[in-house]
Parts: C-alpha cells; structure tokens; sequence
C-alpha cells in the first residue's frame, strides 16, 4: 500500500486528462439551456464508472435529472461505503470576469481552472479513480456504492425520493463524501459542520408600469428605493437579523465550544488582504470564524431592477427584485425560516407597493461527529498522506443532502473534501489544485483500509 | 385664419406619415450603438425643413451629436421666435414590455405608439408642420428660427457651447417649446415650472472576487447588502432626503402659491386607480401634487449586482451598482447637488467597502414668467383652439436648457407642450394622441399671429 503515492504519480497525466474530458461539458442544473448537457454529463459519468469497475451502473430517473449509480460489492460481510457527489455545476456567470473559458478546463499555476473542477467534478471524480486503482492493484477493502447526483446546485429536490425509493440499494455502513474544503494544504482539516440554507427571490411593484421620473417623481413609491429599504431593514444596527422568531431554534455554543472553533489557525489580516477588503463586517460580538460557521445570515446574492444599461435614463421603475437567501445553523429548518422571513417581508411593505415572496430551495444544517468510526478512518487517512493530524472544522456551505441521509438512510457522513476556501466555487475561475485532486486520490484508498480495520475491531 | 382647422384636416395622413419616417429612426443618444442612426436622423430633420421653406439650413457639428439649425427671416421688423427641440430619444428598454416594437410606429385608439412619439419627434415636428402650413398659406406673422438637437435625453451636454458660440444667429424675442404635457385633453395647460436633475452612477465593492455564500458569508461586507443600507439611510422616515445640506437651497413656496398649485384639477383617487397603487407615497407634509412638482426627490432608477439569471446562486458578489437621479427646485443647483451627493455618499460607506460616485449630467431647475407676451400668446393660442384657457401648472420634467436660454441668451422660454402625463414617455409604448399631434400644428400658426400683435403694441 506504500506505493500508493507512486501509483497515482504513474498514472497523473491519465487522471488530469479523464477530468478534462468531463469538466468539458457544461452541466449547469439552474439554467434549462443546459438540458442537454447535464445529461450528457450523465451519461459520461455512468461510462466512468463502468470502466472503473463498478457494477450494476444506471442512470436512475427523477422528476428533475437523473441520478447516475454503481457499486462493487466484494463481500457482503465487510462494511459498506456510500460515496456521495454531484455532477452539475453552477452557472459560469459573469462570463467576462473569466481568464480563460469556463468550460475549456487548463493547467496555470498548479491549479484546473474550470467550472466545476473543485466543485464537484474534480472531487467526486477522485472517488472514481481511486476505486479504479483499488480495484486493479486489489486494495479493496470495503463494498462501496456511488450515487452521483445531478441536482445539487439547484437544491437537490428529488433526492428525498430517491432515498426513500431505494433503501434497500442504498444500505451502507456510512456515507462519504468529498464536497468541501481543508484548511490550507499543509494544514488538513475535516469538516463537522455545515450551515443550512433558506433561498428566497422576492418582487417589488410599485406603479403598474415604467414611469418618467420627473413628472410621477416623489409622488409615488419607487419599487427600488423600497426594495432597499426593505432589504437594510432585515438587520439591525449590530447586524443581527430582525426577522421575529429567526434566532429562536439557533444553538448557542458554549464557551469550551466557541474556544476550540476559535483556536484553528486563522489570522484577520491575512484574510482582508486575500480579499482585498479595508476591514471584515458581521455581527456583532462574534468572531469571523464564528460568522462564517455557527452563526446564520442573510445575503442578497442578485438585485436588479430599472435601467441598467449605458448612460443615463430618468426612469422611476415599474418593478425591482432581489434573490435572497440566509445560511442556517443547527437547529434552525429551512421551511420554518422562509415562513418567517416571506411572513414578515410581506409586513413590512408599504401600501404603494405589492410583494411576492417565492422560495426557492432550502437545506437543513448538519453536524457530523467527530467520534465515528469513519471519522476516524478519515483522520488517519489524512495523517497517513498529509504527515498531520486534520482538524476538525466547521464549515460554512451547506449539502442539504447531508441531513436526509442520517433522517432517510440512518446514515452518518464524513466530509473529507480536499478543496480550499479560496477556490473560487461558484465564483469566475473556479480552479482546484492538481495536488489537491491527487492528493484526494491517494488519501481515499487509505480510508477503506483503516475503516475496514476499525469496523473489524 | 379660421381655415387652419380644415388646412390641417386636409393633411392630416401627410403630417402623420411624415412623422412615421421619423420614428423609424431609433436615435437614441444614451447608446453609442446607435450612432448612425441618430446622425441618420439629424440629417433627416435637416431635410424636413428645407422642404418646409426654412433657409440657411444647416447640420452644425459639436463634440457629441450635432444640432440642426434652420431659419425664415421675412422681416427683420418683425418678432423673432426661437424653436427648440430634440430629435433624440430614450433607450427603448426593457424590449419585451412593448406591444408593438418602438421603432414601428402604429395608430391605436387614436394613438401613435412608438418611442420618441411625444418625447419630442412627435412635439418639435408640430413647429416644422405648422410652419410649413404658414409657409404655403402666408400665414407667417414672425420670423422663425429653429434649433432641434440630438442630445436632450443625455444632458445637452454640447448646448450651451453652441449657445455662447452663436449668440448672434440665435438673437430672437422668446423661445417656444413644445417638450412638455398638459393636464387633459379638455383642460389645457401651459408648464411655468420644471424641474433640473442631478444623476449619479455609484459602484460599491467588497471582496475583490465574487465568493461563495457559503463559505465567506456573515464574515464580509455584501456589496449589494450595504448598497442597500446606504440608498435606505438616503431618506428619513418621513421620506425627507437626508444629505447634509440638501434642502438650503430649496424655494418654500408661500401660502398663496400653494393654494393656487393645489387648485389644479387632481383626483387623487383616479391616480391611483390609473397607476393601480395601493397608496401614493412621499414626502410627508406636503400633497402629490406639491411633490411632482415643487419638491426635489432622490429615485434610484437602475440597480443591479449578483447573480440575476434563472434559478438560485449563492453567491457573495463583489460589486453591486445603481444610477440615482435627483429631481431639483429653485434654487439648486445640479453641480452642488451632485457634489453633497457624491462626498455624503462617500462618507457614509462602511470600512469593509469601496464605493465610486460618477457623475452623469445635471441640469438646472427652472420657472417661467407668466406675465410675458409669449406667455400670454400661448394662452390665447390654446384658448382659440381648445375653447378654454389653459392653466399655468407646474410639470415634473427636467429641461436644463430652459436655464441656459435666459443666462446665455438672455431670453425667457414659453413651455407649449400638447403631450400628457399618460404617455409613457420613457417607458414601453410610448405614445403621443393624434388629436394632441394635430391639435398642436392648429395651434401653434395663432401663437404666431397673437405675438406678433402683442408685440406690435
């Protein structure tokens, strides 16, 4: 098994070029112009999975896009692994802020520069390849299912179904996933935490249609001053949301808690000079690493209304919108909170305006232990590759699905993601480290053989 | 004289087809796509009044679109009116909300729908039309000079340069515009007041990438977030605009002038109804009409920022942007104005933002005299043709050329205009009455014959 490191070195170039070959096509879930490619995505990750070596591959429909899965039961007396990922992406938007085409994937500086190469392509595809490895050199030491979904981007909606529709399929003793990232890549991390999520697009009308803003102007609600003003209104002067009842299911962590989120390794200036900002902004009387995990939040992530094009245009708008969402954390549900926050958003409109209030989708916040056998299997895994032990950290995403495995399945996750924070998911030139992607490839066989040890114990 | 009803009867499909040429040309100034076309239409308005009888006709360049000059001089003794309009127009944004394309003129219910149909090709080209009447018809009682530019809708930037730079050609007694509305169609109106303009583009940025939500949120300072905070902290709770220093300038009216302005035909109820608005909305303590007229105002007419395409992104965007205009009264000033706006806004940006104020065009806030003999020629013009006399009423509009008229050219202006507030000038389906088009050529020969006699006296 040492020569692991050496095995995945041999085979880089075939590994990089496999992914390129996925990263190619662009299967955004959210925007229906994609269609096709989403499912041609699909139809390459079920060959993928064929010529690894896994078994009984389909391509499972939903009432969204399908769900591509494999398995390779050697022997059903050894535990089983469920390994989650996703194979759509989010949208390349803006276009223009890209260095070098979205879905044309290059090599620069040591990192994949594509959509979708850390988030998830790159990561559930380590999986892949690394299975294929165990597979050929007989390093197998679990059975291991894969179930790769192609909705994860717009809210996993039709994963709930497929859980509860294939039981049976889907036993295992654990799920694992690859979906998030480490602290840096001499500091290997964990993560045990991952916030909720709570997405909501809302629409302001004020007069029913465009008006010129010199003869209405001043006499009748701008849909877009409104807007605003609603928006600012929704936190107070200390930051802290002013929805009702927002912060009633929030777990306060106690002070031993808060001591060991706030002794990872993080230092403030180095952050706001990455970021290039004149200081950091989030609630008052947290620390940033406690705002960026263990505290919910609201951002506005898309406004538009009124001219927006070249020059100058007196316009006083018919309508204005805003895309909204609030990150959650244990124990807040993402149904109770849009309740909240469409009840109250309708309150506090003015009479010269109408509000409509359309949720998107949510995702219930999750905690992983750090007690579990497969955590464990997980950190030695890390310490076998990395020479350290990781650190148990919370993060700041949110994989709604990791909830419905543990509620459907019974089921507890790890998430040994192998990204950084500064990968840019969801961001122009999203890229992911080619150390990191082999890495990932080296570090996961370790994981089956140390699970399948302690599971024996 | 009393023919000029049956004249215009007579050519009414010539007078509308010829206008139709016209709004074929989509001249829009703010979009420099459009730049052939907007020289296109210069040339085309320099061709409709050499056919009309002017002389000297003549296409002067300036920096930006050039103006179109033309004159009839029969008789140095006699009156000379100056005749200003624009033969730019508004953008045609947003595209999908028009029932019939903007740059293919149609009559509906006694209306012509296109852009620029009132706003001001439909308006200026009444003067062209009605000379040509006076013209074939001796029925010229005043010299005529006519001036018709291509970049009102972006500030007339290049105007008053070609003002001090032709002083001499331009000598006249008054300047007739018609570029404004009336109340009704059975009430006429004449505007003795407009309002100026100060715009601004403001960009505020955060992280220097967009960010993933997920991970950075609550942590950093969201652009489109704090964009909002800081337009919301631009007004009061009684919707008074609250930059230092703002309203020094203002002219209170008195009780009289309020009295009068208030006196105006006006159903509040019927407005509403008309816009379908739950309430009208602005500054406390003062009524709608007050407030579209003698008021200033702060709207934002364009924001954008963030993910704005289908479906949910959770993205942390790194910019977020809005154009703001203010509406401006006797005695502000568009350049103070615009520099309070601009250090205030910048003042109340937070440490974790940069913003930018760009300043667009401005324009200053004008009244006009009553007492004056074009004023009172206007009125018995109007009164001849629609049997009643029109009302001196304050307008919304902003016509920053009116105050470069009397400081340049030392010459008061009279505000014809024969539009109405319903037009959707600005706005999708743009329209302008086809009584009101040739209501305005019948119209304007007698302001001619009654200048000319007041002027005699």
């Amino acid at each position: 098994m040492s020569a692991l490191k050496d095995l995945v070195e041999q085979h880089k170039e075939q590994f990089l070029n496999e992914l390129f070959d996925l990263l190619r096509i662009p299967s955004v879930s959210a925007d229906p112009k994609y269609k096709a490619d989403v499912l041609r995505m699909a139809e390459a990750v079920k060959d993928s999975l064929i010529r690894a070596g896994a078994d009984k591959v389909e391509i499972c429909p939903t009432p969204g896009y399908p769900i591509v899965y494999g398995e390779k039961i050697i022997d059903p007396s050894l535990p089983t692994v469920l390994v989650y990922g996703h194979y759509d992406v989010q949208p390349p938007d803006p276009l223009e802020l890209w260095t070098s085409p979205p879905f044309e994937p290059v090599v620069k500086n040591g990192n994949i520069y594509a959509r979708g190469s850390a988030d998830d392509k790159g990561q559930f595809f380590m999986h892949v390849k690394a299975f294929e490895l165990m597979q050929k050199n007989n390093l197998l030491h679990c059975n291991i299912k894969f179930m790769i979904e192609g909705e994860e981007e717009v809210g996993s909606s039709n994963l709930d179904g497929f859980l509860l529709a294939n039981k049976e399929r889907l036993k295992a003793d654990c799920v694992l996933v690859s979906d998030t990232s480490m602290i840096a890549n001499d500091i290997p991390s964990i993560n045990t935490g991952l916030r909720g999520l709570s997405y909501v697009e809302v629409e302001v009308t004020g007069p029913n249609r465009d008006l010129h803003s010199g003869v209405y102007g001043g006499g009748v609600a701008n849909p877009i001053n409104v807007l605003c003003e609603m928006i600012a209104s929704l936190k107070d002067d200390n930051l802290r949301i002013t929805i009702p009842h927002f912060y009633d299911d929030v777990v306060e962590l106690n002070e031993e808690e808060r001591n060991a989120l706030n002794s990872a390794p993080f230092e403030v200036e180095e952050y706001k000079r990455e970021l290039n900002i004149g200081d950091v902004m989030g609630e008052k009387g947290y620390t940033t690493l406690e705002r960026t995990s263990t505290r919910p939040t609201l951002d506005v992530n898309g406004i538009w209304g009124g001219y927006t094009g070249e020059g100058a245009k007196t316009v006083l708008p018919s309508k204005a919108y805003a895309k909204i969402s609030m990150r959650l954390v244990p124990n807040q549900s993402p149904d109770t909170i849009t309740e909240l926050f469409q009840r109250h958003f309708e309150s506090i409109a003015p009479a010269g305006v109408k509000v409509i209030v359309k949720p998107h989708h949510g995702g219930w916040p999750v905690v992983t232990p750090t007690d579990s056998d497969e955590y464990r299997a997980a950190a030695m895994a890390m310490k076998t590759t990395f020479g350290k032990d990781p650190i148990p950290a919370r993060g700041g995403g949110s994989i709604p699905i990791v909830a419905s495995f543990e509620k459907i399945l019974g089921l507890k996750t790890v998430l040994m993601g192998f990204g950084l924070d500064t990968d840019d998911i969801h961001s122009p030139d999203e890229h992911y480290g080619v150390f990191n992607y082999l890495k990932g490839i080296e570090t996961i066989p370790y994981f089956y053989q140390y699970y399948a040890e302690l599971k024996r114990k």
